[in-house]
């Protein structure tokens, strides 16, 4: 119950030890293809380039940064988390220009302030946002920015890991060219993949450059040949990850993306009520919060690594730490994927319930997992 | 039976299934510890910085290069394959001067010719060569440069992404100061990771850059802290990989790597033999031929494709084609980890004999296996 990975389902597991076959084997192209339509079913998306790009999350934010970024761009970036930083830096060694909106961590990045930064410059190249920011928990709007850029030239990027398949992500009714996402977030495949869109807006852009991608192993021109009608050679194919995806997939279109969106909302609502039952509270900006990962201001005089470890040893139980300036003063307690179950929102209250008794806060026994329990009856 | 990936043994799939858990969890960070073990014991090496990468193995020669390199560093790089013209192209995106030293597709590059082109400059930062050529199956000689460029400030990087744990490859003894291989060649573990080791003499090049890592994702300072004892979060590991790399590692030394050197030579010679009594002959220079990866040239009328087809719909068994300039006139036989075996020898030369002689060759049945099984026995 951290910021990821998240459990995995048995079926996904079965999946990864299915014996190896060739990544240019009839029987894995018709995977790929089988993969490349649940992600747009996914992401919401028409977009034929939609792939998982061969390594973590974090490669697939760097893919869209050094696929769409030159030297010499300006590109907007919200900046209110690690993640928001992570694309500015990434940024810097494309050699583009990157104007960071900052907002305080925890918080959402206004839209308008966005906007203003765009409007401040002569031609920027791209806005990157990051949905859910699991640096804090903030889940920034992005619907009224893409609307915004849909009729220019900027391009719009968004930082989907944790977000895919927890929350509502539309693709393309909100004009993203690029999105890239983690497969051990809230689909609950193991950490590997990163699951990738670009629009025709973004390819076009990616077309139009006039010099080489600086990553040879993240050129899109290149993949696009691989999982495209080419099946051209680039690199050998994750193929284990790729029978795990496909499964992790599979199970989210059994039970409905909308679904989905609605039990992640449902264990974050019960999670909620039993934080408030014994006083604890929620960091990220209030309207604003994440279903899937639950940043909790820890209590004054209570030490985070004392408490997490307790969790760990007592209960086999992992939640997250803070990152940055959040390091020591929140919890990150992720509800994601096959992890977002009645159970482990019970599981965590009682854990936390008793380690904060045991150093000495006022907590009555039972009252978070009543509430909680309230909270899932009455749902 | 392919170039890769080869089979996975069924304790490295089974590995593959188990739960997922956190990447900072004690337990996995033991599991890391005892992967940079076995990773020491494969590649021969004492070097601290030695880690699996988080992507195939292109990004782990990706990411020797764009760690080593900087703009307008001269280095020299063999040029005999596909991967060495692959290293070329990466260093020009590194915005590096490369000079490529070529020899004929199949055969290796000349150690004196190496080592004239490095004479011939007045400062070359690194040398390349691939130990392996997974795209001909020629097996380049590296010692003699490793022992000429030890003295030297010169940087020697070598491609061992198919030779690892399949022929001898000494890192320290042969003063390899950058060496990276790919997970699913010779290991016999799905693809997904890249081994890699930096010598002490590339982690002072490292630290003596003049500008960041262009890569993120790749960047070594920072890949380091979390394999170190550090353990400062960079990314999420592929947990599940790791899992299937530590039990791929952990059967390597169980069979010790001289015997399986052995082994893949044992199997290499049988299959030569039953491949030379039906008059299929290696493409590979004489003398430096891979025991792994056995390029095969193709007889005059017969075609590529259809064979390769025929080979996969009768015996459910897959070798691979020819890149580049030997595209249709190779076929390459992977005898790679866990597909080195008798079994797989004896299979591959009863379906190319029958294959051969439908199409109107002149082929005696069973000569082909009669001659490998009289070079098994006589081993």
């Amino acid at each position: 119950m951290g910021p990821g990975p998240s459990n995995v389902h048995p079926r996904v597991l079965k999946a990864l030890s299915q014996p190896l076959i060739g990544h240019l084997d009839p029987l894995f192209l018709e995977l790929m293809e089988e993969i490349q339509g649940l992600l747009r079913y996914a992401f919401r998306t028409a977009n034929r380039l939609t792939i998982p790009i061969s390594a973590t999350g974090s490669a697939g934010m760097e893919a869209c940064l050094v696929n769409l970024l030159e030297p010499g761009d300006v590109v907007v970036i919200g900046a209110n988390g690690a993640f928001g930083n992570r694309m500015l830096e990434i940024a810097r060694r494309c050699r583009a220009h990157p104007i960071a909106v900052e907002a305080p961590w925890g918080n959402i990045v206004e839209p308008s302030a966005i906007l203003a930064a765009v409007a401040a410059q002569p031609r920027v190249k791209a806005v990157c946002l990051v949905h859910a920011e699991t640096s804090t928990g903030a889940w920034q709007p992005t619907e009224e920015v893409g609307a915004a850029l849909a009729p220019t030239d900027t391009l719009f990027i968004v930082d989907a890991v944790t977000s895919l398949a927890g929350v509502p992500l539309e693709v393309d009714a909100w004009s993203i060219d690029a999105c890239y996402s983690g497969t051990q977030k809230c689909l609950s495949c193991p950490p590997g993949l990163s699951p990738l869109t670009f629009s025709d807006k973004a390819v076009a852009a990616l077309r139009a450059r006039r010099e080489p991608v600086q990553s040879w192993y993240l050129d899109l021109t290149m993949i696009e040949k691989y999982w495209g009608n080419e099946r051209a050679y680039h690199h050998t194919a994750p193929i284990s990850m790729n029978y795990a995806l496909a499964e992790a997939l599979r199970l989210v279109r059994e039970e409905g993306l909308e679904a989905r969106w609605r039990r992640h909302m449902r264990h974050h609502e019960a999670l909620h009520a039993g934080l408030t039952a014994i006083g604890l509270h929620l960091a990220a900006q209030e309207g604003h919060r994440l279903p899937m990962l639950n940043s909790v201001s820890i209590p004054a005089g209570i030490d985070d690594v004392d408490v997490r470890n307790a969790l760990l040893q007592e209960y086999d139980l992992e939640i997250g730490g803070g990152l940055g300036p959040l390091k020591g003063k929140v919890w990150r307690i992720g509800l994601m994927g096959e992890s977002s179950t009645p159970a482990n929102v019970l599981l965590v209250l009682t854990a936390l319930e008793r380690a904060l008794r045991e150093r000495g806060l006022a907590v009555d026994p039972g009252a978070a997992v009543s509430a909680a329990a309230a909270a899932l009856d009455n749902q």
